[in-house]
């Protein structure tokens, strides 16, 4: 019934050892191709039940890929994965970057055994895990997309960690749309894995040529992809993406192809064995109930299929290690929050066992400090260039993989991931991003360089923890406490030398505050985060010796939780019951608000603002800080106008 | 004392018409080399002498690019520009996307004669309109740059505006480095360049080798530089950028490639001509003092420099119309914000005698309706596909030239373009963004989809206006209002189907909110938006119907600015002095947050929020907004609970 052609041998994985250091060979192999489409087939008509069962979804966008699945899941030129457990760290590894083709990878994970097919008709159901876009709640998902162009980049930092830290000889394949190539993310991280030399990626692209509301902008102009990916350094092959013999060639082709990412070009059509076949206008909409007969008489055998993966050896995740540090500052000495940061790492290193901290940075590394752990782990240190946005989805691989991850640039330039740090919050990527160069105080460089948003930014991640330390001791305890969370989070580190504040074995806690100055005659509780509360300080010392008025300091440090107890507290015990905030940020989201939000049910407090106020500019840090009211003086003659 | 080469030929630009719609032809021309050469020097004493006196700032990677600002300032080959006058629309545009090399373009303007070279001096200075990197503050500067790999979106924009709209025949040149190549956003760019065919786009790359902290991924591997432009379709010259013959001729070139955008790949040495020259460890700092002397000894003549660009024709930039709109929906009808978008462009574009409206869409056209906009004024709308990053920069393009651009996407993609966002804050670009598919309301889709954070991310934008409408006649009217605001506009569009709540002759207005229910008698004030503005109307009328609960209802609408007063005696007017804050959105920068930021240095009113508080999923509409109680059910309960 089914005609068979004879394909390159018998994958050889080696079993007997949990790590391999050698790249399999794949030899000959023979593939039932009549199986293969009638497995393709019934992907299609899975894939148009479920959408048709939720009433939405993307059946055509999987009519497309249905080849490609086949090959993957159901060859052993495809993924080399146990059906049974997808969660096996030696598995291959499959990122469906195109996540709105969700449909067809859940039904091929259910044709491999682990997925009930009557579960798949719950599709997009709020009681299923089966969500309209692939989300990490599933174990075959490391990591959430729908968000186009960023599956590559977090595949890329897995493959990193594969290839050169745990020297598992598994594979990544990431499937993406066509539309999606448009992304400039696509070729920041293709640009990185041909740098890296990642010869365990392969990557293919599903060139249906239909985008969402008009053909995309190369059409079936296949001869331009390869050019692209050829001059990115990708091995790149080209095949018509419905052919099952040259799909599973190219696949074997890719297995064999050493320190070069490879590319497999897919000409396919977008609803393909459709009736709706290479027409507009059918993205994101069910198709009708007959199709299924449709592609069901094209089918050669309705069932039965035998074709099954190659199954790897079994390796077990690593455990996360527990990180502590020994903080050692003179009484005299001044550090930058930013180089606090570099002095952590490499302290942290020094319980990290198993290496498990790895570090990258978007070629700030000499400004933010991560250079320093580099210098002394320079195997667990990646460069990433200047592209944040794929230095964060690299981030997020490392992640996935068991690393703590740690991820360096200005905080400014985190806005240029912010999509990609929305989607990790999505996926509860436990990344921890460490911004340096926060606010105004940075100085003559001016505003382009100027983070004043990015604690706005990272308090909208959901879980995601915010740090803003101010002085040496507080920011090293701030990258121990993040080493140890298991939740993504982000530190915000200042360009200034500070004096320190806080003795080497004070303790800091997610969620708590420090009081830095308190008595019982305090008029009102100044509220600062790193510069700021030198000046708050400063201000308070001021006040009290020159004026005789005294307040109550406090140093927010944890954003995000927020020390609702400790402020409130601290607030209620001043005279006037009133709060100044002071922070080298914006208004919106920041320090002022997460505190206006933390005591909105409180009807005693009254809560003032010092912030930037308007677009900043160039000058000294301590113009600067004068421009917008954040230094002492500033903050001395609002006391005074909040008192009187 | 000088060389003299003879070039092609005289520059014919037609200074008869004003616009001039026929590319002008480079003939033969002599330059004095010799003289540009020194030039070049005298930029690059300039740079050294100034970031000397600033103490910061980048001289070796503007010394990489002397000889490229010497040719594109002081030859008829490069740029055609009225150094009086630098704000002439008719000019050629130059954009700095290494905006760290501002000090060299300072200098450069200060040779054509439009700085006083004493003012050089004041590089950095708070007082000066000579910042760190270059803000349009300054006439000659479209766009602020100094986030890398930025510029060459904007000056896309720019360049389809003279090409096709404004059919103005100036050119645009944009100098890049070689670091920032790794930014997709470049990629981006240059994809949709050669797709729209900007032949008036020249890009420059300054390959001067060396990143920040250490050597670029690709170093002087000019090849690779060379396939990946001629990949994604730019003619593409390569050249040693320090050879002024060379750099003519491929400027003058550049000026006769017909139907596609160019690029000059130039080898360089960062820090050329001092004796830092192509070291590492130079980059951002000031150098000795004696680098003066070191270049004033290669230079064959210390000034009289005579040389002077091609002046253009004088356009003056048009003046912005005003825009009206008819708004008429029964009072049954029903229809999502979303598609109200699309209705009311095209209502206004009825209005609109210059067609100045410009829009442009990321692949989602048929979801955010612009593509209504499309069918009405096919002239004015661009497609950007999906690369959001792009078409940020787009817009703020379009923006610079006098239109008034709208920008549309689903609200959570802004988020991937948020750095340009956050650029174009720094700029005060005007450009109107509008987000659709806002909240969980989405519903099946899942949260990859999902804005959620977008108030929060647009609320940082220093006077970025923020509405969030209702319905049909509120979301025209908010387009309206942005339409005429001369500042960035966030307009937040949900994606349900709703019914209408405002008359069409309702009067909205920046910073005021609208009050829907209110007697003497209500207990607390419960404010919402967009979908959850429907919820609490809900939740109001069956609280007063079956519980002889009354409350006042209040749409928000215009987030930012907030209606502090309108909110204060609507929340004063209650029983309890109480407000709940209803959204659709995350707590963290959200209408909570505005709304507890207004109100907190008001101690008699307590807040209350519902919000979405964990990660979302998929679900229907209904059921996602009860499962985080975003539903009259959940209000009801919630207001029953405070009241108790």
């Amino acid at each position: 019934m089914s005609e068979r052609v004879t394909r390159k041998g018998k994958n050889q994985v080696q079993k007997e050892e949990p790590k391999q250091t050698k790249k399999q060979k794949v030899q000959k192999e023979s593939y039932d191709v009549g199986q293969l489409q009638d497995i393709a087939h019934q992907l299609r008509i899975h894939s148009i039940e479920m959408t048709i069962a939720s009433n939405s979804g993307h059946p055509t966008s999987c009519a497309s890929m249905a080849e490609i699945m086949g090959v993957l899941f159901f060859t052993k030129a495809g993924m080399h994965y146990n059906p049974k457990d997808p969660g096996n760290f030696g598995n291959d590894r499959f990122v469906l970057s195109k996540g709105h083709a969700a449909p067809i990878l859940y039904a091929a994970w259910s044709m491999a055994g682990y997925i009930d097919q009557k579960e798949l008709l719950n599709l997009r159901k709020i009681d299923s895990l089966l969500e309209g876009h692939p989300v990490p709640k599933l174990p075959f998902v490391d990591v959430a997309t729908g968000s186009l162009g960023q599956g590559l980049s977090v595949a890329g930092g897995m493959a990193y960690s594969s290839k050169y830290l745990d020297k598992i000889n598994n594979r990544y394949w990431v499937l993406m749309g066509d539309g999606e190539i448009a992304e400039g993310s696509v070729w920041e991280a293709a640009h990185l894995a041909s740098h890296y030399k990642l010869d365990n990626i392969t990557a293919i692209v599903d060139v249906n040529r239909l985008g969402q509301s008009e053909e995309t902008s190369i059409g079936h102009d296949i001869n331009v992809y390869k050019k692209r990916w050829e001059a990115f350094g990708w091995k790149t092959i080209v095949i018509d993406g419905h052919n099952l013999n040259q799909l599973t060639d190219a696949f074997e082709q890719c297995r064999n192809v050493k320190n070069q990412p490879q590319v497999i070009i897919a000409k396919t059509f977008k609803g393909k064995y459709l009736e709706m076949e290479n027409k507009e206008d059918w993205h994101g909409k069910p198709v009708p109930q007959a199709q299924v007969d449709f592609v069901k008489k094209q089918m050669k055998q309705q069932g039965g299929f035998t074709l099954t993966p190659e199954v790897p050896v079994q390796i077990e995740k690593p455990q996360q290690s527990h990180f502590t540090l020994d903080v050692n500052y003179g009484p005299d000495a001044k550090q930058s929050t930013r180089e606090a940061y570099g002095k952590a790492l490499v302290g942290l290193s020094k319980t990290d066992a198993n290496q498990q901290i790895v570090a990258v940075d978007g070629d700030t590394k000499n400004s933010t400090f991560s250079i320093k752990y580099k210098e002394a782990v320079p195997t667990n240190f990646v460069e990433c260039f200047i592209a944040e946005q794929n230095m964060v989805g690299w981030a997020q691989g490392f992640s996935c993989r068991g690393k703590v991850a740690f991820a360096s640039t200005f905080a400014a330039f985190f806005a240029r991931g912010f999509d990609q740090i929305r989607m990790g919050g999505v996926s509860g990527s436990q990344v921890k991003y460490v911004g340096s160069h926060a606010g105004v105080s940075i100085g003559e460089d001016g505003p382009s360089q100027m983070g004043l948003e990015d604690i706005a930014m990272f308090r909208t991640i959901p879980n995601c923890v915010v740090l803003y330390p101010s002085d040496g001791v507080s920011a090293e305890r701030a990258i121990e406490l993040v080493a140890n969370q298991k939740s993504a989070c982000y530190v915000r580190m200042s360009r200034p030398s500070l004096p320190i504040l806080y003795k080497n074995d004070d303790v800091f806690q997610i969620g708590k505050s420090k009081i830095l100055k308190q008595n019982n005659d305090d008029k009102i509780l100044l509220i600062g985060g790193g510069v700021t509360t030198h000046e708050i300080f400063k201000a308070a010392k001021q006040l009290s010796e020159q004026d005789n008025i005294h307040v109550t300091v406090l140093d927010l440090f944890s954003v995000k939780p927020i020390d609702h107890d400790g402020i409130l507290n601290a607030a209620n015990n001043t005279a006037l019951k009133t709060i100044l905030v002071v922070e080298d940020h914006y208004q919106e989201g920041g320090l002022y608000e997460a505190v206006s939000s933390s005591l909105s049910l409180n009807n005693e407090i009254k809560i003032h603002s010092i912030h930037v106020d308007k677009v900043a500019k160039s000058g000294t840090p301590a113009q600067m800080l004068s421009l917008y009211h954040l230094d002492a003086a500033g903050i001395i003659a609002k006391v005074k106008s909040i008192i009187q």
